[in-house]
């Protein structure tokens, strides 16, 4: 047996991870369009003014604002002189009594300062309008460079390119960017009892990971015995992140610390955090590479998961902690009681639905070793430290979880 | 100039979607490590039990509770027998007196029914364990079919099949399933401004198709003639959806809707809804499939997608209208006013953002053409049809946008 472990917290966990030596993911340039999802490692500045001219709001007429002053008294005609469309220039300038047909998105042309909505005049004979309103100054006009200017920074280094983002890159054509590489990370379950070449544990991290970015290895299954564990850990160092599943309790064949314990250069940083479930996951160094032990109860595997790997993941791209969750609050459907575990931080899995009441969080009951309280979840209610109740109706942040 | 629109509200406008005619679509079997995100077609019903055995759910000792039973007053010792580990079976069932070393997941010895946990005790000599107090019954048990049974329903006929559902699906030796048929989704481009080959605006709603389960297919551009955009129509009708952008406005080369109505059964079902921006939508049926006009401006692209054709992909595939929405609620941070179009539906761009004080929905000013809006919104707020004022610090609705 064992010894007992010296549970740090989770403050202290995230802490010691940070300062182990985990050295920063470098930078990559890639196409905009293979960009989706990517980290921004630089500020994108853009080069182009949008839109490039004074462009047209609404189908109308571009006109001289000062012809229409005195529209509302005595109602005065215009002069179609021009048609303008979208990606179009006028041939000419606009000159007094004068309009031009403009088509949403179009230029007007050099004199013009105002658009008369098509909706709000008429036509006279074949090439007057009439207009019975003033239109005011830069009505129905959307200015030069009103949505980027040049030199505007359209999208801050660290953020995480969404489709609009890469939407926006491409009208702006910038045809390529700098991002943060990917962290590969390396996925090994052990256990003489798995028998699948991928665990169920280890698809759901592989997705995971590719959802925050990652991308995942799989390393398929090490048995329990240490030459095997350390034999397969060696291979998973050429990732920039290690996570094991399992072997990491107080049993006798729980060879996940003695397997870092055993290496050249051992650091095993902590092993147990005061987390339930997931308390006995652990972090050590191998090589320069950080190894995350994550408990092998499903639930516990996602805690630990959610709590020790994302911090990681986003400590090694150089980015805040906080930006590791999606968090929502939500009111809380049923209490809940942590009588057992009081100075742990308690996660319970929740079921988040909108209701006309706003979102509520329905806990989801069921044994840390239980898939179907996990594929019936949306995410996790996280009880502090201290917590030893939280009251039905109460608002809680809840820890979103992909799908 | 084209007759003034004759708008529709927009649940009129999800009423005759409804109710156009538009086939369902079909299902078919795929491997389960293939149906990430896809809708199943199916109630998914067990064939085995998990666990499959009672099993701990600690390392320790199997034990006989009552061998226990006044372990409390009189300490008692077990004889330590055999070692079982997950995945074995004990050799014999277990005796008076006796004890087996079981590891986290081992099945229980016949006749164990309580495990002792491996701190809560200590050896003494070679084989034996002494008892201190009493293992009620049950103690860190885990039940055979405590998670799923025979006949169970594992995972719902409608569910999106998220990460956990299919490691679920995996544990549960279930190597393929009936799945809605993606829905393909065609995209046609109007406009002869257009010179990128692919449009931003084509970029990012083949983005969030494909988040929204769908296959989209990018057709180009169409030039400003009635030819071209049929021609391009006929092509589009290998798809399940057509959506076209741009050209749908009320100025001269708003041609959509005429290519609609100049096709040999032409149903062009409405035009124009009681929504901004978006307004100038519409929705036509050809040849049986569904034709969904959007507007050019990417907000009005935007929030024709997301009220219009993600309702018409939920129809299509038998869902209800409200599944196709992912909303939360959140504080607004600054007021709202909508004078100016009171029976209209106004949407809202916002930026939501966990604070302490829970989620805050900022507006994103900026006119419906700006792209940059767009960047910066994670959502839409929707004020309904009679709303003219939204008051800072109100709870609202915000409608998430995918990333």
């Amino acid at each position: 047996m064992r010894q007992p472990f010296s549970y740090v917290s989770v403050s202290e966990a995230w802490d010691k991870m940070a300062k182990a030596g985990v050295e920063l993911l470098e930078s990559e340039r890639v196409s905009t369009h293979e960009a989706l999802g990517r980290i921004l490692a630089e500020n994108v500045v853009s080069q182009t003014r949008i839109p490039r001219d004074d462009i047209t709001h609404y189908d109308g007429y571009a006109i001289r604002s000062l012809d229409t002053s005195n529209a509302g008294v005595n109602p005065v005609l215009l002069k179609v002189v021009g048609k303008i469309y979208p990606g179009e220039r006028a041939r000419s300038g606009i000159q007094e009594g004068e309009a031009f047909y403009v088509a949403t998105g179009a230029p007007l042309p050099d004199g013009s300062d105002a658009v008369l909505a098509l909706e709000m005049t008429r036509p006279v004979g074949n090439d007057r309008i009439e207009v019975r309103a003033e239109v005011r100054l830069g009505e129905h006009v959307i200015r030069a460079g009103a949505d980027v200017e040049i030199g505007d920074i359209v999208l801050p280094k660290g953020k995480t390119l969404s489709s609009q983002d890469i939407a926006l890159l491409a009208l702006l054509k910038i045809e390529s960017i700098e991002v943060l590489k990917k962290p590969v990370v390396s996925i090994l379950s052990i256990g003489d009892e798995l028998v699948d070449k991928m665990s169920p544990h280890s698809f759901l991290l592989s997705r995971w990971i590719e959802f925050h970015g990652g991308v995942p290895i799989d390393l398929g299954i090490a048995r329990d015995n240490i030459n095997d564990i350390r034999n397969k850990l060696l291979e998973a160092l050429k990732a920039d992140v290690v996570l094991t599943i399992g072997a990491c309790s107080m049993g006798e064949k729980d060879l996940m610390a003695d397997a870092i314990k055993s290496a050249a250069e051992p650091r095993l940083i902590f092993h147990g955090v005061k987390i339930k479930p997931g308390r006995v996951s652990g972090f050590g160094m191998l090589s320069g590479k950080p190894i995350v032990m994550l408990p092998g109860l499903i639930q516990s595997t996602i805690v630990g998961f959610h709590f020790l790997v994302l911090p990681l993941l986003q400590s090694i791209r150089g980015l805040p902690l906080s930006s590791a969750w999606n968090t929502v609050t939500a009111k809380l459907a049923e209490s809940l009681d942590f009588r057992k575990f009081t100075p742990f931080k308690k996660a319970t899995f929740v079921k988040v639905e909108q209701t006309s009441d706003g979102l509520v969080a329905h806990p989801i009951r069921g044994d840390s070793s239980f898939f179907t309280t996990v594929t019936k979840a949306n995410g996790i209610v996280m009880a502090q430290e201290n917590v030893t109740h939280i009251e039905k109706d109460e608002i809680v942040v809840v820890h979103m979880l992909p799908n």
